[in-house]
C-alpha cells in the first residue's frame, strides 16, 4: 500500500508485448443513493466527465497522447466497481499510469463539459432503449431487487441525468474517487518495480492522507421478488425472456458449485437448454444461463430469444429442465464435462493482458488480496472439488424458490403472454 | 500443400497456452448467385447446418467433445470468406483439427436438420431486423453495390431462406467446401510438425484429388451508386447514418494510405470526427469511420448515431470535415499520430492466438501466401512509408466522387430528412 492508500497489484505476463493498466475504484451505482437524492447515474456520468480534461491535460490532449501510441483508453461502470483502463505497448505503461491517475483523480469537471456530456449520456440512454436485451436486463434486476439500489440501472434514467448537477457530481467524486478506495492493477510485460516507479513519478507529489473511512451502505437487504413478472410491450420481431432467481454472493463457498450448475444448465452448446431448446426442437436462436455475483447477493438467470409464436413452447422446455435439475441434480458425466469446460474457459479466458488485469483488479477489490480470493490454481482446485451432490443441493435450494421473469416483445400486458410463461413464476 | 490441395499455415506463439485453429474456405455470399437461382444465403445456412452432424459425430457429440475441454467452436460467413474455428488449450489442438475437418468436409446435412436450422436462421434474421446498425450496414452495401452480389446481405432474406432446399445446399457445399479451396490456419503453442501430424491423422484417409478448378465470377463490376440515399423508417430513439464511397480493393498499394486517411478522419478519440462531432459539440454518442476491402473493390464509410433532432447539425459537421480533407489533406502531426496509432493497434491486436490465426488465414486466402501479403514487419514498414501527399491524393480522389448515405430512424421518407443529409450525397 502506498501513501494515500492506493494499492498496486501487478502480474508479469511472459511473451506479451503489451501492458493493460486499470485504475479501479470501489464505487458503483449501488453507492449513489447513500450520498443523497439526485445522484442516480452519477458514477456513470463521471465515467464520461472525467475524460473531458484535467488540470494538466485537455480532453484533446488525453485523446492525442493515447492515440499516438495506438493505445486504447476506456472505462466502465458497474453496480459495485468502476474501472478506468488503458491497453498499451509495454514501453508505454508509464504513460498509461500517468494519464489514468490524472483523469481519475485530477479531472477539472468544468461546468460546460457537464452540459456537453449530459447530452452524450442522454444519447447513450436513447441508444440503450433500442436494445431489447439491455432493457430486459434492467427489468430483470428491477424485479429481483425491487427498490434496493442494485435494482436501478447503472446508466441512470433520462430524468436523473437531466437533473444531475455539477455540485452533486463533484461531491460524489470527492467522496469516492480517492487513492484509499482505489486499486491500480497492471498485467503485461512489465515488472512490479517498473510499475511502482511509474506510480511514484505520476502520483508522488499528490497530497496523501488516510482517505475517508467508508463502508458500503447495504441499504435494505434485497427484498426479493415482489412482483414476479414484468412485460415491456415493444414492437420487436423476437420475444426476449429473462427468467431467474437470487443466487449467491461472490464470496459464498458454494460459488464454484453455482458455476457448475449454470454450466450444465445453459453454459455451452452441450448444455441442457441449448440441446433441448435449440438443437432438438429449433425453438430459439439464442438460449443460455448466466450468473452475477455481488458483495452480498447474486443472480442466476436464463435468457431466451425466440419467435413470439414459439415463446410458450420454449418456456415450457425451460421450466421442465429447471424442474428436473431441482429434483434430480446432474449426472456424473455432466459434472466431468462442466469441470473440463470451466477449466478450459478459465485458462483460455486469461490469454489477454486485459483479462488478467481485470481478474487482478477485481480480486483485490472483492477479496482484499486475501488468498481466499484465489489465484488461478486455487480457483481450478475449487472447481475440481465440486461434487454432484453439492450441485444437487444448490439446485434444489435455488430453483425451487420464487422466480421472476422479464419479457420484452409484442405483448400488451401479462395476460397476452403464453400461459407457460406465467406458470414459470407461479 | 497437402493431398487434396489443402494448405496449412501455422504460427508458433511463445508463452501462449492455447491454440486457435481455423478452417477457412474461399467462399462467401458473393459466390452464391454464380451457382444458380435460389442460393442466396446458402453459405450462411451451411455455417449452421454443418454443425448438425457428420458421419462420425452427432451434433451433440460435437458439442460435448469441445465443451468437455472448455473450447470454443464457432464459425462466421463473410462475403468472400467462410471460417470454421476453434479455440482450445494447446494440448487439444489435434481434437480441434479433427472436429473442424469432420464438420466442414463430412457433414451429413440431414433433411430434418435443414428444417430445424431454417427456423433458427429465420429467428436470426428476425433478431437482426431489430438491430438498426445491422440494417444500416445492409442498406449501405445495397446502395453502394446495387445488383452486384456484394450488395446482398450475407444472411439472406426471409424469402430466400424459406425457399432454400437441401439439394441446393448440398450442391453448393460439394462445389466449394473442398480441400483445394481451403486453408487450415493454426496459431498458438504448437509447432508446424504437430499440426501436420494432426492433419494427417484427421484427413489422411480422405479421398484426395485435384479439386474443382474454380475462379471467382466477378459478376458485373460493381456499378457504383445508382440511388444515393436510402431511408428506412423505424421508430428508433436514435438516428443512424452511414455515409460512404467506394474505396480500394485489399491488394491496392494505396491500402496503407487509406488506413491513415480513415484513422485521421474517424479512427479514434483524437480523430477529426470524434473531436468535432462529439467532443466539441456533443452532437452524437458514436461517430467513426471504417474501411472494408474485397478482392476487387472496397468501401470507406462514416457511421453516426445521434438524437434525431441533431442529425442535421452532425451531418453538416461531417460534410465539412470530408470537404476539408479532400481539399487540404492531413497535417504532419496527424500523419505521425496516425502511424503510431496504426502501429500500436496492429501489435496490440495480435496478442490473442485467435487474432493471429485470423490474420494468418486471411493472408493465405487473399494473397496466396505471397510476401506482398506481408508479415507484421512488412505491414508496419508500409504504414511508415505513407506520406501526407499520398493521403491527400487519395482523399481528393475518393472524397470528391459520388457518395451514398443510408439512414435508419424516425423518417417517413427522404423528404423528412434534414437538408444537410440530402446535401451530403448531392
Amino acid at each position: 500500500m502506498l501513501p494515500g492508500g492506493l494499492r498496486v497489484v501487478t502480474e508479469h505476463v511472459a511473451g506479451a508485448r503489451s501492458a493493460s493498466v486499470g485504475l479501479w475504484v470501489e464505487v458503483g451505482s449501488r453507492d449513489e443513493p447513500a450520498v443523497g437524492a439526485g445522484t442516480h447515474g452519477a458514477a456513470h456520468f463521471l465515467e464520461h466527465l472525467l475524460f473531458k480534461g484535467t488540470r494538466r491535460r485537455s480532453a484533446r490532449a488525453i485523446a492525442e497522447e493515447i492515440d499516438a501510441v495506438g493505445g486504447d483508453l476506456n472505462a466502465f461502470t458497474g453496480k459495485e466497481h468502476t474501472c478506468f483502463y488503458a491497453h498499451v505497448l509495454d514501453r508505454d505503461m508509464p504513460l498509461a499510469v500517468d494519464v489514468l491517475g490524472d483523469v481519475v483523480l485530477d479531472a477539472v469537471m468544468a461546468a460546460e463539459d457537464v452540459e456537453l456530456e449530459r447530452d452524450v449520456v442522454l444519447s447513450e440512454i436513447a441508444g440503450r432503449d433500442e436494445d431489447p436485451e439491455d432493457l430486459l436486463a434492467d427489468d430483470f434486476d428491477a424485479l429481483l431487487f425491487g427498490a434496493h439500489p442494485l435494482g436501478l440501472p447503472v446508466i441512470g434514467t433520462e430524468e436523473s441525468v437531466v437533473g444531475m448537477t455539477r455540485d452533486r457530481l463533484a461531491d460524489f467524486h470527492a467522496r469516492h474517487y480517492v487513492p484509499s478506495r482505489s486499486v491500480l492493477a497492471v498485467a503485461g510485460n512489465v515488472s512490479h518495480t517498473e510499475v511502482l516507479d511509474a506510480v511514484a513519478a505520476a502520483y508522488g507529489s499528490r497530497a496523501s492522507g488516510p482517505g475517508e473511512a467508508w463502508h458500503r451502505i447495504p441499504g435494505d437487504a434485497p427484498a426479493g421478488p415482489a412482483d414476479r413478472l414484468a412485460v415491456r410491450d415493444e414492437d420487436t420481431e423476437q420475444a426476449h425472456l429473462m427468467l431467474g432467481v437470487p443466487s449467491l454472493r461472490r464470496a459464498d463457498p458454494r460459488w464454484p458449485a453455482l458455476q457448475v450448475l449454470s454450466t450444465v444448465l445453459g453454459g455451452g452448446m452441450s448444455s441442457r437448454l441449448f440441446q433441448q431448446v435449440r438443437e432438438q426442437r429449433g425453438l430459439a436462436y439464442s438460449v443460455y444461463s448466466a450468473t452475477t455475483g455481488y458483495s452480498d447477493t447474486g443472480t442466476l438467470a436464463v435468457y431466451l430469444g425466440c419467435a413470439p409464436e414459439r415463446l410458450g413452447a420454449a418456456a415450457a422446455v425451460v421450466r421442465d429442465e429447471l424442474g428436473d435439475l431441482a429434483a434430480h441434480g446432474i449426472t456424473d458425466a455432466e459434472l466431468a464435462r462442466a469441470r473440463g469446460q470451466l477449466r478450459g474457459e478459465l485458462v483460455l479466458g486469461l490469454e489477454e493482458t486485459s483479462s488478467r488485469m481485470h481478474r487482478l483488479g477485481r480480486r483485490e477489490l472483492d477479496h482484499g488480496g486475501l488468498e481466499h480470493g484465489g489465484d488461478l490454481a486455487g480457483t481450478l482446485e475449487r472447481i475440481d472439488a465440486v461434487g454432484a451432490a453439492d450441485v444437487a443441493a444448490l439446485a434444489s435450494t435455488l430453483l425451487t424458490g420464487p422466480r421472476v421473469a422479464a419479457v420484452v416483445g409484442p405483448y400488451g400486458d401479462a395476460d397476452e403472454l403464453p400461459g407457460e410463461v406465467r406458470e414459470m413464476v407461479e
